[in-house]
């Protein structure tokens, strides 16, 4: 294909927006807004020199675009997700892939049975562009930790106030959004989880609905996880806490690394835990360590190297660093947490895709799914946080 | 009465035996060793000097001692206890008070059935002595701090080599000791939590049972709770893990304090988190902080301390830091935690004790109760564990 990839975006809402306007200034390299979409007419308004539709069917067929990405609210990224891909264009989805599994694998099959071969299906995992998670992926993949023991995350970093939850009506409701924590900001998080350490086998979690906010869905979410290894996690996550934390620690059989902040902190010991628990002739002693500081320099790229990357997939063929196909590990992570909390017990997974489905529906039966006042100013702070600080 | 207040201590193994020798070394004001006891006749001479007895019934008698600190293996603590309270001797008892919450009532119905109305009786809580857990329960308490949200202590510094459970036949046991790291490591913990944060009112806790180690007891937990105000908790502990940590957040209504190493880390909002998150008008700020060093000095006196600090009870009428009554609190939170993972689902409090001990009696009949071999060595170690440094 010829440069520059023409790129459409469908939803400008604040996400959307946020990344036509990285393009229009020339951010990504190769990259050019074709046409924009939304069925909001005064959301048009914010690209004005650029090719406007009411309906991403009127976008697609347009002939002005090589590629889209699609930010609309979670549900419609599966729909708008397969016609895409039905019509041959490259396809960027924003996170989360889908609200549901069953969900996932539909986008997936649509993908799985595209007729043009070469099409790029991506999804927007900009925290896999985090060096810091890239290098613990690294050491952990290289064998240089060994074994996983124990994962603790620790994020609640996520503050929201009433006034965020006000901005949008679909916002934090089972019809609109899909979910709180787990499905808006977690994602992230979630996908992370999957991409270093594989899913879990079970998973048993305790998800506070409306704790904290005056919402329907879970701002507040404690999960216990196992995995095939025998290793366990603890995942933590609330939209309540101020300042909040995000730390994250692993354990492994050569130590335990830290993620918090800047860098990785990395204590090693100098033998296998494992070998000196068995061998040891003192009943105290531990392995003989040394504290090493794995420097990783900055957050990454963030938003705009996804960007980047699917360009060169598309230009060049190079492979992406958050292929959508991946995307439902993240989803089936979450869907597990909030199906444990609904259902009050331990769920095994692979997750039996169709009763999750059949749980989301009876959520959005009973949502309420009000409409809410859009507070002034609160758009100017989500293109804020959309700037791709790491959390 | 006068001084010195002559102790004997029931029990000379590692535990026991370290607090004599402390004694004998002057290091406890108005303290002396009035008499050992040990059904082991090679363990009464690690105190040649002192008068030794092989039954605490011939100690209790002996009109040698004020008062006892009883160090034998757990479930005797209730029955000695009984007994020496009955005795009319001010009573210690090492920590756990016993190992399930019933015989915890008895040797509390004991105490308070006492016919001497100054007796002292007292658990060694030593530390409680750690000024770290001092201030921050004091800054909870004083409303410094606001309402608590969460709690996070990852205590998995507890490291333990096989080696350690071969030191002992009783060791690690159902039948001998009553449970692995949460009944031998953890009972500090489990006292600080429920002394700072009072206890939670459900628990959900995973156990592994002999996972890092061959033993027939648990030697990792994972436990979720949840408090009477809402506030939730995780609790992880392990002996399998180094280097292990020691690691205690919460997160309250004004910030958040860490407890890791040195003193405390508060990062304190200048505006009550739940006032911010409904009355700011922007979506995404949070309220300002301040970085706040909370000094604590050293690691307070730990078991010296709570002698002293038993001895001043005695003679002045001083108040106690770990009155044993209080000790039924941390054997219900570990119970609990142990109850939730044998019956595989969350368990209230305030615990079926009835329940508890008949669950005991099972895992009592079908403990293996292995004789191992005593590894060299091994003492001088414990000698060194107990000398009361801050995990």
């Amino acid at each position: 294909m010829s440069s520059p990839v023409r790129l459409g975006i469908i939803g400008l809402g604040n996400m959307g927006n946020s990344h036509a306007q990285q393009i229009l200034q020339g951010k990504v390299p190769r990259m050019v807004l074709g046409a924009v979409c939304d069925t909001d007419p005064e959301k048009l308004k914010r690209c004005p020199d650029t090719p406007g539709f009411a309906t991403h069917q009127e976008l697609l067929k347009s002939g002005k675009v090589d590629a889209v990405l699609v930010a609309t609210p979670h549900y419609d990224h599966t729909t708008i997700g397969i016609d895409a891909i039905n019509a041959g264009v490259h396809t960027l989805i924003e996170k989360p892939l889908s609200v549901h599994k069953a969900d996932c694998q539909k986008l997936i099959a649509a993908y799985e049975k595209r007729s043009r071969k070469d099409l790029v299906f991506a999804e927007m995992f900009n925290q896999r562009t985090d060096p810091r998670y890239r290098k613990l992926r690294e050491l952990l993949q290289s064998g240089e930790l060994g074994d996983i023991r124990r994962v603790n995350w620790i994020i609640t970093d996520w503050y929201r106030t009433e006034t965020y939850y006000a901005s949008g009506g679909w916002r934090a409701t089972w019809a609109g959004e899909g979910g709180g924590v787990l499905m808006n900001q977690c994602p992230h998080q979630l996908d992370l989880m999957q991409w270093m350490f594989g899913l879990p086998k079970k998973v048993r979690a305790h998800c506070q609905f409306g704790k904290w906010h005056d919402i329907e869905v879970e701002d507040a979410c404690t999960a216990y996880l196992e995995y095939a290894n025998g290793a366990t996690g603890v995942f933590i996550t609330t939209t309540g806490e101020a300042p909040g934390t995000n730390r994250l620690e692993v354990a492994t059989d050569r130590g335990r690394v830290v993620v918090e902040g800047d860098g990785l902190q990395w204590t090693r010991t100098t033998q296998k835990v494992s070998e000196h628990l068995r061998t040891s002739p003192g009943a105290f002693g531990t392995p003989d360590r040394w504290e090493v500081k794995v420097p990783t320099n900055g957050w990454g790229g963030q938003h705009n190297e996804i960007l980047g990357n699917f360009t060169e997939a598309i230009l060049d063929g190079k492979a992406l660093l958050g292929p959508a196909v991946e995307g439902i590990g993240g989803v089936e992570l979450g869907n597990a947490m909030l199906m444990s909390s609904l259902w009050d017990r331990t769920v095994e997974l692979p997750l039996d895709a169709a009763a999750v489905a059949a749980e989301y529906q009876k959520l959005i039966a009973k949502s309420r799914h009000k409409t809410k006042v859009v507070a002034a100013g609160a758009a100017n702070d989500f293109a804020n946080s959309a700037k791709g600080l790491a959390k």
